[in-house]
């Protein structure tokens, strides 16, 4: 296999855009990755779309704005991870000498509010009132609280910082700073979560251009590298018994620690080698768990690393310096290729003000309904 | 690259199941398949789901439903090509080594009835009124009628032919014969399109197995090799003007024969080796086209073509064995995997009454919005 680099990337803001088709808001996205790599449409062999939430052939009808030249588009599917299969089949085909230029591209449009219980769980959890997600990250809350000690208080700092960060980064829905007081007084989603925890869906698009890394300086003066690109699916569901009972940690690794150690094996490297992460913070609750399960602390420990700054910028291990889901909000299908767009910008040391200095190995990781779990290590 | 077989393959009978959930339609081609390979379900390394209609991580469900082993479940979507769009995402997997056994598995459950307009056209064409994609079709079969002296009663012959085939195949969703007069006085949708002469959406559900040739002889007797699987969209959109001047042609060749000339390199084989058709006749005109851009016959020889008998069981190219589309209805998802477990079932000489004798090599071709074709060339 050959190794396989990011030559060019793009974004379309994540947000709220009104009447704006999804194909101008991907068009965006998947133009800006071009410039980037200054590079052609009409180079690009194969394109991969990641959505959730929009019509058959979101690909095509986005892609083909920029010419018909003939190459397959398939859209991909996988919840929140859905960019992380978009971009691990882009990077498969170049890696196997199927092609050499290939895009993988996420493009979302998501109603507001919650969604469909009917589409998420099985009748008998709609039956018994476990309708909604964030009752499921409650529990989880809840019980990390009670094994661990975290406190509501630690919850809050992940938000305050995602949101402090999210003022530096213009592709962010929200960018406003919160007091610990605000978010703590905030509305109360399901208790421990607050509003102001939480990520709102929205709109948004992402792409990255990939080549085979001997390519790449052709296209961009600042290539980075894709160490791993993993995609699997939990051998608990997310929402099984337990998984609220610390009982399924006996028996199998959660999924982001699954994917993790998958991940680490893929790229020869380990937690400690990362300089910079971006992770599923649907609530604040997830990015303790989350920090847990990629090794940034020990298990848990995810509480006293918020509160001790180190998953700040400056700290020793940034966690979502572009401001994460909750600033961000998440446009399912392009949230992972989002947290690309973020990494990449690091590693070439263009974030700006939300700038990791010195950053040369950065993390994805995404994880949604189902128990599908995207993790791509990047590295400079 | 590794060549790679078909070990295994499964189908539930497409039609209209009620309430029955896409999880079981799905589960059992899923467990047919694992059946026909002999192979216990933890074997599967990957999975690629094709369904358009279903919701979000329709892949996910069906298939932990045999248990969760941890492997990527990435849903694939490419309108009426999505099937072939997943075979050649299992196909490219294992011909490269990332892995050696997948699944590529379609699943659909559509709604009755004529498509959202909104979901497959320009806003344009719906405020002219061309809202359904018979009327799209009816242009093709008149411009064709004008151009080549095709016949209403050739499109009916079509029609005919493949209910005809339908009665030996189980799987069919109508599996009764017509009369040239019963189909040509059925209703007009769009003329010269009548009612007999046209698919229905409906449910349905078929799965492939693939592993690398080398292997394919410890699970199956009679494995099939894939000779091609090719996957394109239009040059000119479906719905453009030049397809309906016959302009386009001059410029650049239709989707079909441009996805056929690819497939056919890929395979080292052309028209003439084949033994065996499984095709989009979405309706009886399509055939027709389909005939001639796959190289079956002349430009403008679809008519004559079926007249003559040649597309019959026992002709010289037999065409929609199964029935075809007209008969079987489209989950659109699932029809690809449906027509490869035709030709897999064709080429192993187990096709029971409607076995096309000594058939060696099968060519599957499906055709839709967007101008997304997925052409898969398999042999013995």
């Amino acid at each position: 296999m050959r190794e396989v680099s990011i030559v060019g990337v793009g974004i379309h803001k994540f947000g709220r855009f009104g009447e704006k088709p999804f194909t101008e808001i991907g068009v965006e996205a998947a133009l800006m990755a071009l410039k980037d790599a200054n590079m052609a449409w009409g180079k690009i062999q194969a394109a991969f779309c990641s959505r959730v939430n929009l019509p058959s052939t979101t690909g095509l009808r986005v892609l083909t704005q920029l010419g018909r030249t003939g190459i397959p588009i398939v859209d991909v599917e996988a919840a929140c991870a859905a960019g992380g299969a978009a971009l691990r089949q882009a990077h498969m085909l170049v890696a196997s000498g199927f092609c050499d230029y290939a895009m993988a591209i996420g493009v979302e449009k998501m109603p507001r509010g919650f969604i469909d219980p009917e589409m998420l769980y099985d009748k008998w959890q709609v039956h018994v009132g476990l309708s909604q997600i964030p009752m499921y990250w409650a529990m989880r809350a809840q019980r990390h609280m009670y094994e661990y000690g975290t406190t509501v208080e630690q919850m809050g700092m992940v938000a305050v910082k995602n949101h402090k960060n999210s003022v530096h980064n213009p592709y962010a829905m929200y960018q406003r700073a919160f007091t610990l007081e605000e978010v703590l007084n905030s509305a109360i989603v399901c208790d421990p979560i607050r509003l102001l925890m939480i990520c709102a869906p929205d709109e948004g698009a992402a792409a990255a251009i990939v080549c085979p890394s001997q390519e790449a300086h052709k296209w961009s003066s600042k290539p980075i590298k894709i160490a791993a690109c993993v995609h699997k699916i939990a051998l608990y569901p997310h929402t099984s018994a337990p998984a609220y009972t610390g009982s399924a940690k006996v028996v199998s690794p959660f999924i982001t620690e699954y994917a993790a150690n998958a991940a680490y094996e893929e790229a020869g490297l380990g937690p400690e080698d990362l300089d910079v992460v971006e992770l599923q913070d649907t609530e604040a609750h997830n990015e303790i768990e989350a920090t847990e399960y990629l090794g940034l602390c020990s298990e848990g420990g995810g509480g006293p690393l918020v509160e001790s700054g180190a998953t700040e910028i400056g700290g020793r291990i940034p966690v979502n310096p572009s401001g994460g889901l909750i600033s961000k909000g998440e446009p399912i299908g392009a949230s992972h290729l989002g947290q690309v767009f973020e990494i990449v910008t690091q590693l070439r040391g263009q974030a700006g003000e939300r700038q990791v200095d010195g950053a040369k190995v950065g993390l994805c990781h995404v994880l949604g309904a189902g128990g599908n779990c995207a993790i791509t290590i990047l590295k400079r």
